[in-house]
């Protein structure tokens, strides 16, 4: 039994006191202990050592105290396992050498086995449940195949991510194999990372907002809705598509437990286009955290209102920025914690 | 009078045969014929040689005949104006040397006199007329006051703009300042260049979505108002923001003329959230001029269906790639042609 089950209470729709807190990149660069250990660890032995995953995983926990632990990865650990060539270059980010740009480039990815390649996660998963003490439940965490596909085909990170969309839209069949592939490959690992104790898992659909309303259908929501069918039963399911407003009714309709909303959709708006049902979560805007203290405390509890407190999560709308000071993240987890008292 | 008056006719809200068509950046790296000019002029040579300009401008009118020009210039030369230095580097885009970032960095720019600055655009758009010869109307264009402060703070483009919206949220005040003075120039800008010719205006708010819709009131909306009001006796204005589906309907309450949407917002989403009477204008998705030619004519044709021939400029949704076959881009435009016959 986990002792502080808010963030699982609200998964599951019943009434809180208060709604639970986390921050998407809550175990990051805006935490001293984590520069500590970056500076003396690259980015993949972080990844792969799960005395490091762990231990990254927890600091937030020690430090700003959320309701939940969302583990320490990457979602490029997907196709790195699936035979693509994944760099992570200081000041540049995720550099994929040797792109996929044909369907003869599809035919040589991989659907591995996760225990294999990926067990490592698995095996962090294990020590950071043992370090966590059933203290808050632990959230695992995949990209959607789309924004894995996005990586894979421009071979850096975009603004606009023409390329991968060029390659969907020129060999559309090449692409729908590729999305499966990886669709398969990561059914296979969140259900491994479920046996292995997280309590949760969340789709990161980054790019989704690149595409139109009818194309994210076909090529990303279809993919995503997959893992959702698969996986519901297992663990609650939260989906986060960033710019996916547009796509809100139909992910309200799915298996998923929970929506996550960036800030440029209102509480009002996510309520509405959700179908007003399903616990959403989000969306503070991570520059907000820049505001003085007093701003940012007044913001957090007038989102509360607007959201409601039950059925709701909070968050930020994306990833908190490197440049964040520590006060005022904790200053916003507490926040949450101050509201209805 | 213009001979091809479509694109004047949707603005105003006529009944017409089909609608009008014209392409954002459709004089750009695309075409050949401009890729021959680029390589022997630099990047402000171009923008700033009446003659050069002109013709960059009416390129694709001869090439794939749209039914409106837009003048070749840069949002950036307003701050350049102001006494900001921009720069324009090869393979890495718009870099300021010296960015805003403080109050007393804000008071040392300036409103300039825009006869003294900015004369060459007057000039070029004075030699496009010309040119043009009535045949097709010609739109000049600024960036909305947030979006130059975006450039003018981040000194760079930008995936986020974390750095400008960490200055407004943390410098509210200095961001207001800086606001308003560009607001101050942009409106004097556009009312030289309706002197000079222009038959329309079109404001880009290429940032605005990076913003939460109660921030985007303040932080951009209020100033984009500012200048609809200030031009809306002198000549029809276009608002395009990028990402901000969510201010539609507070743009749908103004006196712009026509409101520019991307694909993110379906045609059927754009009519409801603008309120259903303005003219909209958009939003074929750029990276879906790589589909087959068969398939573009045929989402045209759909697109036009979906938003109605009436009170309708079609065009892209976001500026048009560089990697775009040119007869792609002519089908595109062909295809509106079709509609209806």
């Amino acid at each position: 039994m986990i002792k502080n089950d808010l963030f699982l209470r609200a998964l599951k729709g019943e009434t809180v006191q208060r709604p639970p807190v986390w921050m998407m990149r809550q175990a990051g660069r805006y935490l001293p202990e984590f520069i500590a250990l970056r500076d003396k660890y690259d980015f993949f032995t972080r990844c792969q050592t799960p005395e490091l995953a762990a231990e990254i995983t927890v600091q937030p926990i020690r430090r700003i105290a959320p309701d939940a632990a969302i583990l320490f990865s990457d979602i490029l650990v997907i196709p790195q396992a699936m035979g693509i060539d994944v760099e992570m270059k200081p000041n540049f980010g995720p550099y994929l050498p040797n792109p996929i740009r044909t369907i003869q480039d599809v035919e040589k990815v991989i659907v591995p086995d996760v225990h294999e390649t990926l067990g490592y996660v698995f095996d962090a998963i294990k020590l950071t449940k043992e370090m966590l003490n059933d203290e808050v439940p632990l959230i695992g965490f995949a990209g959607s195949p789309w924004t894995i596909m996005c990586y894979a085909v421009e071979g850096q990170g975009s603004k606009s991510f023409d390329k991968a969309k060029g390659f969907c839209f020129s060999h559309p069949e090449a692409a729908h194999v590729l999305l499966q592939k990886i669709t398969d490959t990561t059914i296979l690992y969140l259900k491994e990372k479920v046996k292995s104790g997280v309590d949760a898992v969340q789709i990161f659909d980054s790019w989704g907002g690149m595409l139109s309303p009818v194309d994210y259908q076909e090529f990303s929501w279809k993919y995503i809705n997959q893992i959702i069918e698969a996986l519901a039963d297992d663990a609650p399911v939260i989906v986060f598509g960033k710019g996916c407003w547009f796509a809100l009714g139909e992910m309200g309709k799915s298996r998923a437990s929970a929506l996550g909303v960036d800030w440029t959709c209102s509480p009002r708006n996510a309520r509405y286009l959700s179908g007003g049902n399903i616990t959403l979560q989000g969306n503070f805007d991570p520059s907000r955290l820049l505001s003085p203290i007093p701003v940012i405390k007044k913001m957090v509890h007038e989102m509360i209102d607007e959201f409601g407190k039950d059925k709701y999560i909070v968050n930020l709308g994306h990833g908190i920025l490197p440049n964040i000071p520590v006060d005022h993240a904790k200053a916003f987890i507490d926040a949450v914690k101050e509201y209805n008292q």
